[in-house]
């Protein structure tokens, strides 16, 4: 049994059915529209995050505006992109496994689908896999550069696998991936400018060092929705790979006050149960948003804030809310974190005017890459 | 695109996919079993609930142990369990929204799928549903039991509303709903004990005061996995509702020490880069396993603790395991809250041995209802 759509294109914003994931059109197209001209006007290219939206329709929209291609960070992620007509794909992560592997490079014969690696050991077996497809597959040498997560030292040790790719004959170096993970959510500005400046001192020296052996990185790749301005700046990144930005959340609203960006997701939930004056329960809990960045924030409800959640309840303290909600109204949540929420829901529904009087659903289409996990 | 099963019936342990679902069938089956015989011990009635497994399959092995039915908490997840083969439902909370109730009645022509109220709208809500449908719906009512969230006031408020349900010929009244989810999660025995003493007069008092108005219970539901025994010893509720028995997860095993229900449900991860000598990084994140209720726990790895994870990767400190993980290694993951973890696949991988050397997978069945959120 598939789950049905919540709404149909053409429905008052009023009948779409909860808990659902609401995409503020207009807003969204706005935040693709300022990314594409920062970037342009930085002289970096685009590569989008397709972790956060996993949907090819998102993803043709990224690229009608100017994105190379997307990242993704799995391989069944990659494969539902280039079934949904995406041509250039980046897995910005280590693939493990032979059956992985030859899936990776089964795809490469339909589109271009680049992986990194972090260990001696992928050289052979990634080979093993592009030599079993007949393709040569691009390889890209993900270094440490603070987030503490995966990636060899910069340096001698990235040299070391980027000179064993580059002599492979089924494989292609293809450059270095850099990225800081949790320096997109360093609440300070400053915070997120030094751990990109470091970021960004250990690939310009793992670059010059690659150089030195003739090794050019056609990609430099890294950055998120917290830091891109810094990588833009760096004269070193050559593809920034956000993205948040096209949909923005409660915890990056929180680090980037007076943001460029604008609030484009919600789930659209509804009041079930007012049990007191301070309380209204909605129908959305932990199975329709992540709260792994914080709870979810009401909007346009001032004063409201949520108190807790649970598998299937959202509880907001309504204390202090002059025009309190009454039960069956609708309200809007911002994510705590866009991307685990959005791989909640199998539908987005695409709303023209959302936060005025007319508000109509435009277009509904899937998740398309929703629980794509190996 | 549907998502693929990570495996197949007769693959050994070794060759599961990663990240995926995996339920260690011996443990599984034997929770079932303790539980049957508990609930016969203490003379009440076992209905489960389906949020925390989310699968027909599964509710039909809980039905063939004795239980008279099982709870939902979405009239989405009532219909895939009635088309599964599931003939009696409690919808165990509100449902707001004449098209939701119009799908609740439909319902009931082929199944007894019974809902909850706690709002005096409701009923003629209901009714002109069950009407519509030409069906009569058994209505509970819910009270407020400690748990803060919906729940009408134990009492007289409960009363008038059981009256109006009575009152109405399209409505059945069926009795209360009187579950504590958050004494599920107290840490102590005795808080939980008190906890649950405290509801059970509550609920006890409602009773009785409807029987003076010649109201019978023929229901009187609540309980979960972390107060069970209390509330079947009550003497009061008559059906208890727990879930998470079945799988148990890292939460409930924080408050029962020496348990009787053993951990059957795993997130199967496998490393994917081992950067360093503390570490190890698994292909597991946000979207394969929850964390509202604390981060996974690797099984049989000693001296390992999970340190964080982010949208696909978890990190596991492995600075003094003795046999460290290499990559490609799988490591079982019991997950912080069994519930939302579910709910994040479409997949169970059944395997039989699973913690012995001939680990085998007996059987892959779907996580059928995973985002039915409507």
């Amino acid at each position: 049994m598939n789950i049905k759509p919540p709404a149909e294109p053409g429905m008052a914003f009023s009948d779409i059915d909860t808990p659902s994931l609401v995409v503020d059109l207009d807003a969204f197209e706005r935040n693709l529209e300022i990314m594409a001209a920062r970037v342009t006007e930085a002289g970096v290219r685009l590569r989008p995050h397709a972790k956060t939206h996993k949907s090819p329709w998102v993803a043709l929209q990224q690229i009608a505006r100017g994105a190379v291609g997307i990242c993704c960070q799995k391989v069944s992620e990659a494969e539902i992109m280039v079934d949904g007509g995406v041509h250039d794909v980046l897995v910005s992560n280590q693939v493990v496994g032979a059956a992985k592997l030859d899936r990776l490079a089964a795809l490469n014969q339909q589109a271009q689908v680049a992986v990194c690696i972090d260990h001696i050991d992928a050289v052979a077996e990634i080979a093993a896999a592009a030599a079993n497809q007949n393709v040569i597959i691009n390889t890209l040498v993900e270094i440490e550069v603070g987030g503490g997560r995966c990636g060899v030292a910069p340096g001698v040790a990235a040299l070391n696998l980027a000179r064993a790719i580059a002599d492979d004959k089924h494989l292609h170096f293809a450059g270095l991936q850099g990225y800081h993970g949790k320096a997109q959510h360093f609440r300070g500005l400053n915070e997120r400018r030094d751990a990109i400046a470091e970021a960004t001192r250990l690939t310009a020296e793992t670059v010059e060092l690659l150089a030195q052996d003739g090794l050019a990185c056609e990609i430099i790749g890294g950055a998120g929705t917290g830091t891109f301005e810094f990588e833009a700046a760096s004269g070193v990144y050559n593809e920034l790979q956000a993205g948040s930005y096209a949909f923005m959340d409660a915890d990056y609203a929180r680090n980037r006050d007076a943001d460029i960006f604008e609030h484009a997701l919600f789930v659209c939930a509804a009041v079930m149960s007012r049990p007191n004056q301070q309380t209204a329960v909605v129908d959305a809990g932990h199975k329709a948003a992540s709260i792994d960045s914080g709870l979810p924030v009401p909007w346009g409800l001032a004063g409201s804030e949520m108190s807790g959640m649970s598998d299937e309840h959202g509880v907001i303290d309504i204390t202090t809310v002059n025009e309190k909600p009454a039960r069956g109204d609708k309200i809007l949540l911002i994510p705590g974190h866009c991307d685990p929420t959005v791989n909640l829901h199998d539908w987005y529904v695409g709303v023209r005017g959302l936060h005025g009087a007319d508000a109509c659903v435009e277009t509904v289409w899937p998740v398309a890459a929703r629980g794509a996990l190996f």
